[in-house]
């Protein structure tokens, strides 16, 4: 489907967590669906790390589909014919919202001089984005991965801004492996020479570190199983093992591709600054180190769904954010659903997923 | 404690898996204790991916102990008292045996010239040591990790070579996620422009490359519990986050020094070639298919041993080899330990361990 392309430009500075604040951001982001006379009819998507706010069409730079088709549409569980979905592109990305490839008030690219940011600060832009829209409070906020960091970041720092908050494969907090597979991508990237110190812009990019660091990434997103299912030990396009240093095997092959592809696509300091913030989130921190007390008094409705195979964000830290959120005496239901694609199942044909957010949208 | 150092050069050309040979091997390692007048008191202990032949000796570059001086050493599980302790560098390696590094018939290193070796040809060189020592009959053959693919593939290959096999930590085959994490690092080491397609000795090593190469494989040798036991977390050196790209957490900084720390004592091609190696070795393809067929007929007793916190090769991989050896009607024992520190408990604290070793070798 189309979706509509917007660019909001801030006109007060973002305050950020790190203590200065982003001055002239730009929030880009799309719209499917017509908002409601009492605007009371919006879902905010929110996406993943490599994700944008193309959730449900087409890609501008590689014509793929978009990213959440399947589940974003007329007639589809997030019903764009009854809702008016959002997906804004997360300051510190690359899609058009402002981040370490913006034109500076220097008239040179931030490179490393854009600050750090968090999963807050993200959120912080998407609040200034719902307050343009005079949209006070969500029907529901979504999100999967990083995005349902985000949606777990409105409702314990905004809780009056949405009803339902449905967090997908997520986390209330980086584990020490979380952080160990990010600082593998980061140190990849930077020991890319042509990173210079992030100072590549209008020169070749780090496309080799980034596509390592991609591939770290990707091996995380999938289940040793869906792996042995998808490739095993099969070869590609040969008979017999070269004895030699080529793609012998489809999985060499497939990991290649998913790392040069994602160079095409994805700007390499974006990648630093935004694993960065998922390695700083930590939810419990923010709020005194309690949970719970991220929650306290909170009226929105949760959902919290994670799949059996996902080893990146496994089932137990969603039960952590579900027995917060029952200490704080939250509106919350929970389903680990059998998937075998590991934590990319939420992006992937699950019907159960679908059946679970089209049921907890209603 | 002190072993003796020895290199065997061999006289024959060792024939290779790929079709080649390799001429005037030379087979760096390392004796501890007396070979028995009647030489039934041998036992090899065989070497992991980056680990060599200084076993139970300080390592001659980074003046550590022995890689499993908590194993092997007078009084210890394998009693230095009672056998004689052999532990040769494998081919490809970079401590003494012939590997990428070796000055090649020309004069100058092999690097990318040398060929593609298997877990059996780094056998067949370790056969052709004891050839050369006159030790028919191991009273064992060791290895944790790829050390246990290589008693595995002596056991299939040389049945007659081995009485007792204990293969700790370890697989009859590399799975489609462990192909992964081994082209990663082959990937990183690659995109580094010192790599120079592995002609880089007598200038920079690729130093960046392989650092991120280590760093991917010791993710995959700790289990997240060990991870988060012992860094969480918690940060280094500092009271507040830095909001910035420095070493903030304790785990990145960990992961650094690891990466750092390797580049100093490894070739970067060797890791090219044994992680190659590794990824080629599928004991039952070896053997029309079917892993019994591996180990039709052998006399040997076995023992397998894996660790509950593995997930780079988890107790399923060793009970895959052990139905495999019922099948074929082998002697063969099989313990799972608990342990907490992921693949490296067969090289940590874990005296239970250390029981089933001096059980089994007594």
């Amino acid at each position: 489907m189309a979706g509509a392309s917007h660019v909001l430009q801030l006109t007060d500075p973002l305050p950020l967590d790190g203590g200065g604040e982003l001055a002239r951001a730009e929030i880009a982001y799309e719209t499917y669906g017509e908002l409601s006379a009492d605007h009371s009819n919006a879902i905010l998507i929110c996406h993943a790390l490599t994700g944008d706010q193309h959730v449900a069409s087409p890609h501008p730079v590689t014509g793929k589909p978009g990213w959440w088709e399947r589940m974003v549409g007329p007639g589809k569980p997030i019903d764009t014919d009854r809702y008016f979905v959002i997906c804004a592109n997360v300051i510190g990305s690359c899609m058009g919202s402002t981040g370490p490839a913006s034109v500076a008030s220097d008239g040179k690219p931030y490179a490393m001089r854009f600050p750090v940011i968090t999963i807050r600060d993200m959120v912080r832009a998407l609040v200034a984005l719902l307050d343009a829209l005079e949209i006070d409070t969500l029907h529901a906020v979504v999100g999967g991965s990083m995005g349902g960091m985000q949606a777990l970041s409105l409702a314990a720092n905004w809780p009056e801004r949405a009803a339902r908050v449905l967090v997908v494969a997520s986390t209330s907090r980086h584990s020490a492996q979380n952080i160990a597979f990010h600082e593998l991508g980061r140190q990849a990237v930077m020991a890319d020479p042509r990173w210079n110190d992030g100072d590549y812009y209008g020169g070749d990019a780090p496309d080799s570190g980034l596509a390592v660091a991609r591939m770290a990434a990707h091996i995380t997103y999938l289940s040793e199983e869906a792996l042995t299912e998808k490739f095993g030990r099969n070869l590609q396009d040969r008979d017999a093992k070269s004895f030699g240093f080529d793609a012998d095997f489809q999985v060499e092959s497939y990991l290649r591709y998913q790392g040069s592809g994602f160079t095409r696509r994805f700007d390499a300091n974006s990648y630093l600054y935004i694993t960065r913030a998922m390695d700083y989130f930590d939810l419990a921190e923010e709020h005194g180190g309690t949970l719970a007390n991220a929650f306290a008094g909170t009226g929105a409705r949760f959902c919290l769904v994670s799949f059996d195979s996902d080893w990146l964000y496994p089932t137990a830290e969603s039960r952590h954010v579900v027995h917060a959120l029952n200490a704080a005496g939250a509106a919350v239901s929970f389903v680990e659903l059998s998937a075998p694609f590991g934590h990319d199942s939420f992006l992937l044909d699950v019907p159960a997923l679908d059946r679970v957010v089209k049921g907890f949208i209603e």
